[in-house]
C-alpha cells in the first residue's frame, strides 16, 4: 500500500441524471451499500460516502448498517462488519469536503466516471498512475443515468466507460465499479 | 472476437455449501439476474445459464426476464432486453452439460472460481491464455459459500481468489464476476 495514494470513493444518489438527461435524486439501493463497503474494503478504499439529500434514506442506510456493525450481523458475519465499517452517509458531495476540511486532509483530486464517452477522458493505466501519485484522491459513481454536469465538469480526471468487447455499454453500478477498482488498484 | 474461444458462464445456486460446509440450495437474488446478464452481455459471453432445482425460482427469473424481454421493459429499456436474451433458466449443472450435447457442441473445459485458497489455483494472466485457446469453456460461480466439493473437483481449471491489497476475502459474488470476466477478456 505504500505506493498508493489514499483513495475514497463516494455513490452519488443526487445529483444525477435520469433517462431525459433532468437532475434528479435516485433512491439508494441497499444491496449497493453491501457490494459497494465489500468491494472498497478489497481496494484498499479509506473512505465510502453514500450520498443522498434524502433523510428517510439517510436512515435507511444507517439502520442497515448499524444490524451488521451492532446487531445480529455482527456475530454472524464479522467480514461484513469489517466492510461496513468505512460507510459514511452523508448529505451531498459538498460536505464530503466540508468533512475533508474539518478533518484537516489536504483537498482530495477529483475523479469521476462515466458510462458515457467523452472528450479528454482518461484510461486505465493512467488512471492507475495518476490515483499512485495523488497523495488523496474522490473517486465518484453516479446512479440513475449517471452524475449531473455540474460534478462532472468540476473532475480533474474523467474515467473512460468500461466497454468490454463490442461496444455494449449497459454495465450495472456494482459491476462497473468492481472493474474500474481493480483496473485502478487491483494487483498486477 | 476471433482470438477468443467461446465462453458460457453458469451462476449457481445448487449444489452449493453454506457457512458449516453443507450442501445447500440457495435462493436466486432477482438483482443477480441483471448483472450477470449485463455483465456477459458485456464480455460476449454465450450463454448464461441460471441454475437452481427448485421450480419456483425457475419460474421467478422467467418471469423476470419475460417483463424485460417481451413485457414493458422491452420498450423502456431495449439494452436490458438485448443482456435478458443470453439468460437460460435450467434446473442443474448437468442440464447445461445435456444442453451442449442437444446442440452439437464441444463439450466443454470447465472453469470454476472459488473465494477459497487452494493448492494449483490458476492465475489470470494464465485463465487467460486457456480461455482463449479453448473453443468451448463453461465457467461456474457458485453462491452462497461457494461451489460444492463434488463440482470443484470435475474442474479442468480453477481460478485464483480476487484478494484485494491486503487479503480481504468477502467480494460480492457479482463484483467478483465482474471483475474475473475483466482479467479474463476485458481489452488490454
Amino acid at each position: 500500500m505504500t505506493d498508493m495514494g489514499r483513495l475514497s470513493v463516494a455513490l452519488v444518489h443526487h445529483p444525477c441524471v435520469n433517462k431525459e438527461g433532468r437532475i434528479v435524486t435516485t433512491s439508494v439501493t441497499t444491496l449497493d451499500v453491501h457490494d459497494f463497503a465489500r468491494l472498497c474494503r478489497t481496494y484498499a478504499v479509506a473512505d465510502l460516502f453514500i450520498v443522498t439529500p434524502l433523510p428517510a434514506q439517510r436512515r435507511l442506510v444507517e439502520r442497515l448498517s448499524a444490524h451488521w456493525l451492532t446487531g445480529f450481523g455482527a456475530a454472524c458475519n464479522p467480514s461484513r462488519k469489517e466492510a461496513l465499517t468505512g460507510v459514511k452517509v452523508i448529505d451531498s458531495i459538498e460536505a464530503i469536503y466540508d468533512n475533508y476540511r474539518f478533518l484537516g486532509r489536504k483537498e482530495p483530486k477529483l475523479a469521476v466516471t462515466s458510462a458515457q464517452k467523452g472528450d479528454g477522458v482518461t484510461g486505465y493505466d493512467e488512471g492507475r498512475a495518476l490515483l499512485a501519485a495523488s497523495p488523496e484522491t474522490l473517486l465518484l459513481f453516479g446512479t440513475g443515468f449517471g452524475l449531473a454536469d455540474e460534478v462532472m465538469e468540476r473532475a480533474d480526471i474523467r474515467l473512460a466507460p468500461i466497454e468490454g468487447i463490442d461496444g455494449f455499454n449497459h454495465l450495472s453500478v456494482r459491476c462497473a465499479a468492481a472493474i474500474i477498482l481493480d483496473r485502478l488498484r487491483g494487483a498486477r
